[in-house]
């Protein structure tokens, strides 16, 4: 799948041979860069992030929790799928992403090939931003690890995006289309129903769970816009951020489930296999939207987005109530419905 | 071994829980922490690291790898290395440490107990400096992975320590005293080794290699007083630090074997084992001390030293010589050692 050819193992070529095939996807040295790679800690100049506060995020992915076991991986598609995942961390505090340390644990059996496709997927998700992997560290280890550490910036004068953030009264925004990556790995894990369906739909929702977009435009022009800014990223699903900002904010939610966009191949999808597409909105993680709550109106909200480029559309979901930790659900006709929260969770075991 | 008494393990508690429990050990809001734990990103002050430049480094230690599988981990040690190797990594660029992240793999079936301590541990190694946990990740791992992230600042106006900064005619030094943490290492493997020995003489060497320090005053303070300073840590060993600044600087090295340091300890368990001092002197890693070039010659930098206070001892060792490429260790008498790199390389299978 990578554009690697590389058929050696890390054990083979040793660590000072790695660390030279890695160096076309590291940081250069620049004004901004006084030392990257090569160092005991990378060096960014105090001009780097100049009258901008500091973003640090970091996320781990381990084989077999977040991707199947090697042979099955795209290490390429990982590559940006671990990128993109702590871009959606940045952009939910209205950050610039600017620098990665990239912290991998590698079986030292691992095809070479294989730890450069995934070079190749976080420096082209990161390019995307400008943002440089100035560091990191590699190590042997049983099964692969990707730990990545995000640094960006956030202009002194824009409003703060916080969990904390939801009063009463706001409306509640989701950004682009929720759904469609659940039904993308779906359709990954079971080729039997990917035939079923016109190649299309099946490529369409797939790329939805491989490539999503990191809403980092949006996020920043949302702390500009919004002085009253309650925000997070979908990544664990829909359901579960809502409960997130609902505790962070001592507030409750009042949710239209008809009114979340969802992109047109799931409802095909979705009539296919006979299951409710609020299963796959609601419950769907790895989407990478942003979720957010402003005392603006979808009329004065959307104006203001119109005088912005890259913007994705944004979709009015439901409103913030007083009612502390209580997340309704509504559907079309004012009827509550009640859902048990399907999102997966790492410490529990499956009952 | 350590503090914490729940016996429940993470998937028991769900992670919820578990990040209560965390909560103690995390920082608090300031005004350099706006936001620490708890929302998708750390935020910090601009006004937390003005003036300075940025810092940033990352070290992964895997179970198996870098610390035996459970149960014959102390966890809370373990934490305290964990710290001690990023802390390090800072002294060795001259940086004040300030903010950490730390990224967790954990089994589900782990004791809570367990995390606990090696979060008491973290902390106890960071509050010595004054560094504070301000985020991180915790997912579901086969094995034990923990990946610290460390951020720091350098005064605008201090010199740079860099690897690449060694030139002929220097003077090699090095901090503390080196070869107690292979020793330490071989005796908590073996108790038979430990046991044939007086228990003051194991009990002192294990603590070398189970509590080392980071030179992070001695590295600040070098940054602020030598305009050229070549530097970097001991973490794998004197041997192989050595050549690294040597083809970062493009110089050689010739060093007086019998000058190195080495704690007392070493001496009368070299004699019980009846190995050469330097084998360990030279080969022992997780040492942490500071290796670096100037041209101040030893009584002009001791005496500069001498102004500062939690400065360990500083000992010359050799020169940096012209010959790139070239490590010649020397013993007493003049004559020129052939030695082979005994330095652990993660990639490389055992031969």
């Amino acid at each position: 799948m990578g554009k690697n050819a590389d058929t050696r193992t890390l054990a083979e070529i040793g660590e000072k041979e790695f660390l030279r095939l890695l160096r076309p996807y590291l940081a250069l040295t620049t004004r901004d860069v006084i030392v990257g790679v090569g160092d005991d800690a990378a060096l960014l100049s105090s001009a780097a992030l100049k009258g901008q506060h500091t973003i640090l995020t970091v996320d781990m992915l381990v084989e077999g929790t977040h991707f199947p076991a090697a042979p099955n991986v795209d290490w390429q598609r990982l590559g940006v799928k671990a990128m993109v995942s702590n871009l959606s961390d940045v952009a939910a505090m209205g950050g610039i992403p600017r620098f990665a340390l990239v912290s991998l644990g590698l079986p030292p059996a691992m095809p070479v090939k294989n730890v450069l496709d995934l070079y190749e997927g976080l420096t082209a998700a990161g390019k995307r931003f400008a943002v440089e992997i100035i560091g990191g560290d590699t190590v042997a280890s049983p099964h692969v690890v990707i730990s990545i550490t995000l640094l960006g910036g956030l202009p002194e004068g824009h409003h703060l995006a916080l969990r904390s953030n939801c009063t009463a009264g706001q409306t509640v925004y989701v950004s682009g289309s929720l759904g469609g990556s659940a039904a993308g790995l779906k359709l990954l894990l079971n080729p039997k129903l990917r035939q079923s369906l016109d190649p299309k739909i099946s490529e369409a929702l797939m790329a939805r769970h491989w490539a999503p977009e990191a809403r980092v435009q949006l996020g920043q022009v949302l702390c500009s816009i919004c002085p009253d800014l309650g925000m997070i990223d979908v990544s664990d699903s829909l359901f579960h951020e809502l409960s997130i900002l609902a505790e962070a904010s001592h507030v409750g939610f009042c949710i239209y489930v008809e009114q979340i966009p969802y992109p047109p191949e799931l409802e095909t999808f979705c009539r296919a296999i006979n299951e409710p597409i609020e299963d796959y909105t609601l419950f769907s993680g790895e989407e990478y939207e942003l979720l957010f709550c402003t005392t603006l109106k979808p009329e004065e909200l959307l104006q203001k987005l119109g005088s912005f480029s890259h913007i994705p559309p944004v979709t009015p979901i439901g409103t913030v109530t007083n009612d502390a930790g209580v997340v309704q659900f509504t559907d079309a006709q004012g009827n509550r419905l009640t859902l048990r929260d399907r999102t997966y969770e790492h410490f529990n075991s499956p009952s």
